[in-house]
Order: C-alpha cells, then structure tokens, then sequence
C-alpha cells in the first residue's frame, strides 16, 4: 500500500482512540510528509478541525503549495476543497469516496488533480463509524 | 452602519493591534452575535486561521446552520467559503470585494445569498494593509 496513506490511516486510528472521528490526512512534499493531522470536532469541540485543515495547519507557514500532495483516508469535503483550491494544492489523494463523495467535483472543476485509491481499510473504518456513530458523522459533514 | 458589520470590524482591528491581516468576522443568529473572530495567521504561524474559521471555531458545535449569517469584512476566499457551503449558512454578508473579490461566484452557484456592503472603511483598512504588506498578504490567500 501507499506509505503516505498508510500514514494518513495512522492519523485516523490516532482520532478513533482519542474518542474522534476516523479521519487522517499527510501533506507530502518532495517524497517527504512535512504535515499530518486528523479529525477533531468531539476532541476540541471544533467544527473546523477537520483532517485536512488539521494537517494544512500543522505543516505552518510553508508559503507556496504548488509542488506537495495532500492525502487524506477520506475524500475531502467542500471546506477542505476550498482550502485545496485556495492554496494552489494540485494533487490530492483520497484513500475512499464510498462512503461520503465530498467535494471532488469542485476540486477536479479547479484544476486539482484527484485520485481514489478506493482502499478496503479506509472504506471499512468510516462504514463502523458512520454506523456506530451516525449523528457525530452527520454534524461533522453539515447534513 | 450595520452593527454586526461593525463587530466584524473590530475583530479586524484587534487582529491589527496584534500584528495580523485586519480582516475580520461574526456569526449572527437571530440578531445575536454567536461567534467572532480574526484572521490570526501572522500571530499562531497558522496558514489556516482565516477570519471567518476563526469565528466558526469560536461559535463551536452548533448543530445546524440554516439559520446563521456570517459577516466578514471582506469577501470570503475559497477556503471560507468552502465552510459556508459545507455547513449550509445560507448568507453571507461581506464588507467589501474591492480589494480581493474572493469566491463570491462559488457561494451564489452553490445557493448562497451573498450581499456586498461596499463599505468605505473596510475597503481602506485593507487597502492600506496590502500597500504596506503585500508579501504577508499574498501569502495569506495563496497567490
């Protein structure tokens, strides 16, 4: 599997133990992860602590995005789209789309380059999350 | 003046006093002011503390948004914009779009009704900030 995913999964697991949602995201540039985050609206009661917001943050002020790639285990929403599109990211790699289609539309319309890995492991965490936990998941997605 | 749009100005110019972008933004609903902040990028090193994020934390879990309006002094870039549609606010009330015309067409095609104050004040606030910042500026919104 893809070592850069395998590290987004990481950061999701990290969420899930925390009493979180599942959902991890690495920045990667140059062969190398320079921001890693996950989810965590019930952790912080932050409704803005999204995986790839988490990540964007934690990466700091890097200046320009042109040359990184961000993965995320799940494909991102319209706020972390926005942030993709708003700061020139052009390649993102989602491990699923399965169970929540985000915002890959907007991002392909914008010029992101955007692959679905369509992964098993990622696909099944959100599948027991979203059963076990189907208010947490629809509050975090604004449905 | 609108008052809620005053509010939003002094967030700006307390993220002015700190060092930071003077933009700046509450959440209203039901005439009342549920959340504020200020864009803090230069004051956490954090790419992702625009304004309008800002105040989106600051409001917490709220559950719904439908009947939110969210105030900025200036016309939401994409990322903000990306957490209106997302969290379906259904109105955004804008300072000014002279200075950077930000995703205004992104919200309308996505049912959002977008009202452009054009005021005075926050046109020159920013005006001067990018005249003597423009590389904090630039940064700020990716370009």
């Amino acid at each position: 599997m893809d070592n850069f995913l395998l590290a987004a999964i990481e950061e999701a697991k990290m969420g899930l133990e925390e009493g979180g949602i599942p959902i991890g995201s690495v920045l990667v540039r140059g062969g190398t992860i320079i921001g890693r985050g996950h989810n965590r609206r019930v952790q912080h009661s932050d409704p803005m602590a999204h995986a790839e917001i988490e990540c964007l943050r934690n990466a700091g002020r890097i200046g320009n995005y042109g040359e990184t790639v961000l993965y995320s285990t799940l494909m991102p929403c319209h706020l972390c789209a926005g942030a993709v599109v708003q700061f020139g990211i052009k390649t993102v790699i989602a491990g699923e789309s399965v169970t929540f289609e985000g915002a890959v539309d907007f991002m392909r319309k914008n010029g992101v380059s955007v692959k679905d890995l369509n992964d098993t492991e990622c696909i099944e965490m959100m599948k027991r999350f979203i059963e076990e936990h189907p208010e947490v998941w629809n509050e975090d997605i604004g449905a």
